[in-house]
């Protein structure tokens, strides 16, 4: 088993070798681009790891790992579209760099490309792999359309939310292990386990986003502090306040958030406060506690040995930790 | 073998039971709508036509017949955001009746599904067919990025354009075809011939279209009659009429392809006189000839019996006479 860095220094490499000049240049200079902008390649690393743990050498794995870092790029390509994005990774997003269309496009290929990674291996492990891949991503695709959706709709419930981060988030980190899992011949159980201990903590995850986007260091915070408020997003903070906060606190949160102020820095402050004294904060943190827990949970009665366990429990609680 | 309006009419049969209600409603709408938009049908009836020519009952050539027209459909949607275009088929486009995002979102899912529809295959014969696929979309994703670089450039050469549209619409329409004698266990040799017919085939449909567009009639014709000419497209046409036309009526051509009135009419008029008398339209006619005579030839050669490759051939011959 290899740490973290080495996992990342490796795929990396890979990739490199991957992103190598294709024609037409205006097709492929953007995927170059976008691939090589960085990030913390979590789920290609959770794709080599979860293959090292079923006993299989990782380098078997790279190529669905890059598959899984491709498409999750082509639907950041995409989102950035949808969501009128300037920047990603603190560069200029693809469709700014260039035009919609070339994101687009662009977008389309990598999809395609994604695919075709799974044309390394033999017949029957394509066909899982690219089986688990498609239902994923139109999950991620679903839920998408349910994030889209919810800008627009009042009565969103906890667990709507819940589902929504789910598709959007988690079933790509499940499906980034149990891809691990596949290419290493785990058993049917093997993969389920895998799969779910994957899906508990991608919610997790996407909980602590929501809470560090509010409650982040901004020196340590990738992105801007405050953002999700900033856009009115009804996250899980917004949505347990509404919930817990008395009527008056109730209106002002909704009067808030329907408002978009050129200084947004009053209302980042008192949102933060509401969230804070609704309670909602430390359900928030909760919660993620809840979903990390469930996800140990899985990973205990897991057939693999004491110090693999405890490899992809440090890697979870570090995910959860994170200030970044 | 059934007549190409029984194989249409099965199809769509097939199709609607497909497209029944899913969830979230936001992104597969537009999907059934797209779906049931209508059209020839033509590169899944060239499946199912090419799997019963190849011994195996078409049925079985349904779900690779339905992964061609939704993948077909797929590249209509994100190519009419592309090209900004508000009529399909008579009636609106997806991002017109919806939005630009619904557009994006709804033809990624399409991609996704179509690579589904290839799961109802054993292990090998889905490998098969998604890796001919993946190597089709992709071509598709370039021939699309040449169209768009050709916009901006003057020295588009015959040689470029041909390779443009074989990639934009050819390769799919042999990878139709490939796949109906996948389905149906067919040799390698078998295969590839069945491919280069529908490439050669494909190009002449194009180049026919191209021809059209300027000369056919209004009244069959189904979109706007000198479309081309009006977005200053430079078709097989123009190429051509470049290449022959005199000094004078060259940098008439050029000067006309650099505006855009609001009347076109008499800028059509004039662009087919010269494209006319420049031997250009003649030149067209001629090379449409030509690639039908080499799909022949390649059908020629084909170890199938006589009436099978007379059913190939006047269904080829019919593409190439239509006037719609």
């Amino acid at each position: 088993m290899l740490t973290t860095e080495t996992y990342q220094k490796e795929f990396v490499e890979y990739l490199e070798k991957y992103v190598s000049f294709k024609e037409p240049q205006n097709l492929y200079e953007p995927i170059r681009y976008i691939l090589r902008l960085g990030g913390k390649r979590l789920r290609p690393v959770l794709t080599l790891m979860t293959c090292d743990i079923f006993g299989l050498n990782y380098t078997k794995a790279l190529d669905a790992a890059l598959a899984i870092e491709v498409f999750h790029n082509f639907s950041l390509v995409h989102d950035d579209i949808m969501d009128d994005a300037p920047l990603r990774r603190a560069k200029e997003t693809v469709h700014e760099k260039w035009n919609i269309n070339t994101g687009i496009l662009s977008g389309d290929a990598m999809l395609i490309m994604a695919y075709q990674m799974f044309e390394n291996y033999d017949d029957t492990t394509f066909r899982k792999l690219a089986k688990l891949f498609s239902k994923t991503a139109l999950e991620v695709c679903e839920g998408q359309q349910y994030d889209i959706d919810f800008e627009t709709r009042t009565d969103v419930s906890i667990p709507e939310y819940l589902k929504m981060i789910e598709y959007k988030t988690a079933v790509l980190v499940a499906a980034a292990m149990q891809m691990g899992a596949i290419v290493a011949d785990a058993s049917l159980e093997e993969q389920n386990s895998i799969y779910e201990f994957g899906n508990l903590l991608g919610i997790a995850f996407q909980l602590q986003d929501d809470y560090l986007d509010a409650f982040g260091d901004p020196k340590t915070f990738g992105k801007q502090v405050g953002g999700d408020i900033i856009e009115n997003k009804k996250t899980f903070l917004y949505l347990k306040a509404l919930e817990f906060s008395e009527q008056k606190d109730k209106d002002e949160l909704l009067q808030l958030f329907s408002t978009t102020p050129d200084d947004s820095s009053d209302k980042i402050d008192r949102v933060k406060q509401l969230f804070e004294i609704s309670g909602a904060a430390d359900a928030t943190k909760r919660e993620i506690k809840i979903y990390t827990h469930k996800a140990f949970a899985v990973l205990e009665v897991m057939p693999i040995s004491e110090d693999k366990k405890q490899i992809l429990q440090q890697f979870g609680a570090s995910l959860i930790t994170r200030e970044v």
